[in-house]
């Protein structure tokens, strides 16, 4: 039989908290589960410094990764023998959801930040690259891989394929948004996704929903945002990460003036460098970069030293409201007392901004433009989400931004309480 | 107001999937809570291997230490007001609540079996030693961090205190047991808590239990009996740890015959010398052990560069049921039949196993004691579990064994099928 | 001790599957759970006709009134010790919350409706009159009934009191979502009352949230929404609904006409006359309609034998969209087509129409005028809730209505294909 | 299209709080579900009297049978294609798990003590009866009705469709147990189904489940078990229950004794005569038995009016421990005292056991045999439970018995307190 064809004799299964069991029949996918590449994402948590608000949050994007799949699998058995969806696509949908999050490095987003990767480029090179992935899919069938990495890239010619992982309401944010709020125990982030699954249709270029489940969209289109404000964007995560890019800039910054490392980076020379390898990029887990924060700790530049016991034993920043329009005079004014009281304003003073688009209709040529959901009505026509839900409606396109700025609280309070600089930075931060 | 009694200005919550909320109103509670001994239980699983085979298991001992505390708050505001209760020992309780994990270091299973080494040692050093929790505790009171340590320690005198968290029905069962299910995602492990709290009564040297609530009990000690046999010995986990064990050893043995490593294991010389600092200790969590486990793959002894290859990305051990009574003649022919194709059976031939007692009454005199539940009868008589309820008396002193051999058989498989050593292997192994 | 402050020897408990458990301390609470009155209201679904639809929608007010009370004792709770809080009033509290539903009757909707009542009227009733309930609470002190009876009509002068069970965000809400939820099975409904509860504050003359509970509140509001239309007003039960009050319309026509029962209404005569008598009153529950409506599918009357037949064995009507101002002329003319075809178009061509305002702020004067839900700042400000939330300030006072209109569609079936009745009548509802 | 063959062009969902959803496709299933036979079944609670107990528990046996058809769907789906199974018998199946209980009377273990009837002969009679149930199954097939009426009388020659509902394991049971701990909100009650049904196989005479679900068995034993113990015999729910056969049983001896009732009994009469006709029982539902409770409140005779006051306002008989062996001597001079003070000890002291055998394994020719649960090991064979299981094993076979004596406390009460009838009754009571 045909390698793509090859079932296991016994069926395996994963207990998973959110769906329950994750079923695995397909070779093919027990292969792929089985290379060091995927076992990698254990290593990487699903929600980078979430863990330091939500202790729960210690799940990894391994546990993402197999509920993707999931999902895919369990809307592929409804779609079985229904007019527009062709069976031939199956194990490309699998592997593509499986393998979707596969370039995602350590704390992705700092690093992203700091050294102008892109995942996504990373996820490609590990299908095309010489792996272990690679070797799997290229037995299914020559130009496979291929195949995956552009169902990813969203560049694959059947969008129906495409917006199972890449659309707003797939695979992919049905379980984050499940997964996150089970491990970080809050009470937003569950909808019906059972319901969502039942009603969903394939059509010729997209995924649609009856238009009887549109309640459980709606419900799901509402999880989504609370789970942005609640959660992704959470101030004290946000916190951390300010911390975690200050460090990667600080470590860069060092190494470029020479700075002679007590430990030297060496896993991350070939970033500074800005050619980092396949090898290179696999082998940067979250694990190697703690190692090295612990490490550093001891360093004798005192604000890197600083910046890792802050980020290893959480002791983050405070913050404040900050309106970057209105208080630009205010902003420099807090930059030079910052420098005046020894504190470097680039690693002290930190302003961070978060927004979130809950959810659009298609603004062609926009940019970030994104694919509307379509109820399909009994008669069969399709029906934009936002015409058909006054909630949705009601907050489509509608995006929505925070400012905060961030600063060591500790290291101000240690200022003599009469300390002119002391006086007027509270007064500047509102923290009388 | 002593440092004591003081109260936090707004009661700070964690939010906790377990227990919904975690209350802190003690500031000398959130100031443990932001040690940095304590924050790096956040760097030690729960579970040690046990998210090899159940992905959600990566929950780390932070959470359950939380946990622990947040249980016996609410056992304590039962307590409030009632008979052989004295309010006096309330912080004693929650500290020693909080901190009673806090010597647990990596995998701690293995490497105390590996280095000789007792966790419980750790948590009374660091409370009693030179560390920020020290600190904290001692501005509570003279000589308050060793009440706290003599009560983690089962050496306190008020016996009522130390049943709180070390009782065959205590805080920190209760806490890993609704955790560890909650995070695994199996079904078993849940049992009707909040009732329990409710009928927990003090009495002078113990926690007892009112009768009404004896199938609450029962509930939790059937789940306690299924939490081990399911999740805590599953073969799978037993594998990695198993193999872990087996890298431990090998890196001493290869340390000890002088081998150059090309990545010098300078975490672990204190252990091998068997004179770990608490410095040294604290410093090792499993993000460094991870790191080093990654470098190794590439050492130039097979033996380590094998193992740490398996651990890093699961290429786990194949196991048998293995009955060692009734198989030594076996035994050594496997033995020798693996030096023959050539697998050092030290490191690839390992037998492993677990039992447990799921319940037991009073043995006075024999090893691993331990005090019995009590439930108090509606005439105030104290009645011992196993002797009301015909379940618990079912299972009562029945040790379980479970003996299982453990061997790589990829190694196995790769060999030549005629290979007379292979066939008479698999022959043994019943693996045909 | 004074009979309010009486409390019970042992805590009583009920197993609640929403609250876990309903905990009653108060000897006077005790008292009126037992009383008939009260008891009566297990004989009186929740949810009316809604298990037609959702079959595990089967509880009774009985547990809701629990709830309520239960919710009101964990504010109260919180509430101890508050500034602006009152611990004089916490029974009258309590006794209010369970209290709110008594005058509920059988299918309290369309009794009201066919025989102009009020079940607050009959609450009242109840309480002042004379029934075991007022003998409770007039035990308590003297004109404890008249002030409960205030509570629970809104017009008690401290207003914080009215708002526990009577404002946007009340008890009685809070416990109708969570249980409806519960019972019937969906997935929407549910929303963090632990979080909204902790940040309850009591204020002069209402209760607020602390503005940090404001996206708990969020949720609340969208949980409304969502069961609102999702079940209180799915079609289907409305169905019944519109049966069931045909049945009174049509029962109280025959008796009005002089019409020989074989099985006398003799529970609703008083009804029919329009002054019901407290003990008919309370008499009359879902049994006994039930009985009545089982014995009538026997009467000589054949509306009132079908509809009766409909009611009891779920064979309902069947609905299209309608929308009251386009359709006049259509209107008609099916009214004058259920005539040629021998069906009574008063009691077979039914519209019906449901609205809902999700939430709304102040809008003095206005009829149905509602008190908004007030957060509370940081500094102390209270901020109306739309001002703060987007999410509820897009759906903030729009109210929206959906109309139906129901027929048997079994008897426009039964009559031949051709007949030009059936044909046209099928044309104009649109169900070719 | 044959009957049996039709699919419904959409297929229904029913919402479901324990299985989520239930699915129908069948056109025979919804037209059964249809029939006023099995909509009667809303009007019958599942568990009887023990709503008095536990407040949550109002469901009926309609969602029970709703229940038991989704778990019988959902196993033949997993038995589709498997050696063993015949999918010819699929309809069978689902027919009879739907219809299993259809037979039941309002409060049948009181109703079928008292007048000696067995509900599973109204089952059956119902089935091959004049009713809309009989007239679906015959569309079906010639003697389709005889075959549903032997699968659930278990005289079905093949034994394996037997056993998918009458087994130690069955869906009957798996369905009631995950049910009543639903709705009764207890934390007991619960098994990880979804893994047993995985798990389960056909064999040729019986449904096995293979032995590494073991453990998820093990789990459903301890539920039945605290189940049975917890809420099935619940002392509180059995006086519920005294009270009722006590009603029945006077309301038959008035009436044998010529008693003019104010309300006559008759929906009662043909169980009194002892010839129930099908119609009779059929209309006999659990609100026409409270509407003669209710009107019953007012007869002249003490005793009926009495003991319906209590069921209706749920004033029940307290109880003690009885012990049937020890107390021949005091219960008959507990019953002279009875006589004494005027209270009939026939319907005021009354003696109720209750008694429950966790699981058996098979003892051919005992009374009550029943067939074990076997287990089917990876290499083919079986294996009886309690062999493999320990837990099991401990409580196999193990018969449990509980012996209560019941009597009104407030009545004893009422007696002046020196009055050494009174003093004697407490005494040997036991409840000074």
């Amino acid at each position: 039989m045909a390698y793509r064809d090859q079932q296991l004799k016994e069926e395996k299964v994963f207990k998973d908290p959110v769906h329950r069991y994750i079923h695995v029949r397909d070779q093919v996918i027990w292969d792929l589960i089985g290379t060091r590449e995927f076992q990698r994402l254990r290593r990487i948590k699903q929600l980078g410094t979430t863990f330091l608000t939500f202790h729960g949050a210690e799940h990894s994007r391994f546990s993402h990764s197999l509920g993707v799949y999931e999902i895919v699998r369990r809307i592929l058995t409804n779609f079985q023998g229904r007019e527009h969806w062709n069976p031939d696509q199956r194990l490309l949908c699998l592997a593509a959801a499986l393998l979707h999050d596969l370039g995602h490095g350590p704390f992705s987003h700092s690093f992203e930040k700091v050294f102008k990767l892109d995942h996504e480029d990373y996820t490609k090179a590990i299908i095309l690259g010489g792996t272990e992935i690679n070797a799997v899919l290229r037995r299914v069938e020559q130009g496979f891989p291929e195949k995956v990495a552009e169902v990813i890239n969203k560049t694959y010619e059947d969008k129906l394929v495409v917006s199972l992982i890449s659309s707003q309401i797939d695979a992919d944010r049905m379980d984050y948004l499940l997964r996150d709020a089970y491990f970080t125990g809050v009470s937003y982030g569950h909808f019906d996704m059972e319901r969502i699954l039942r009603v969903m249709r394939p059509l010729e270029d997209q995924m649609v929903v009856k238009q009887s489940g549109m309640h459980a969209v709606e419900d799901y289109i509402m999880s989504r945002y609370q789970m942005y404000w609640q959660v992704y964007f959470h101030p004290v995560s946000r916190s951390a990460e300010v911390i975690l890019t200050k460090i990667l800039h600080r470590v860069k910054e060092l190494h470029e003036a020479g700075y002679l490392f007590k430990h030297e980076p060496k896993h991350f020379l070939s970033f500074f460098a800005g050619k980092v390898s396949l090898v290179d990029y696999i082998n940067l887990d979250e694990n190697i970069v703690m190692y090295y924060f612990q490490a550093w700790i001891n360093e004798e530049d005192e604000i890197l030293a600083d910046l890792c016991d802050r980020f290893t034993n959480r002791r983050l920043f405070q913050y404040v409201e900050f309106s970057p329009d209105r208080q630009i005079k205010e902003s420099i004014e807090l930059y030079q007392l910052f420098e005046q009281i020894g504190l470097n304003p680039e690693y002290y003073l930190v302003d961070d901004s978060s927004s979130d688009l809950p959810y659009d209709f298609y603004r062609p040529g926009e940019e970030g433009e994104r694919l509307p959901i379509h109820l399909l009505t009994p008669k069969g026509d399709l029906l934009e989400l936002s015409r058909a839900s006054d909630i949705v409606e009601s907050i489509s396109g509608k995006k929505r931004t925070d400012h905060k700025l961030y600063y060591p609280a500790d290291l101000i309070e240690r200022l003599p309480d009469h300390q002119p600089e002391k006086v007027r930075i509270k007064e500047l931060l509102g923290i009388g």
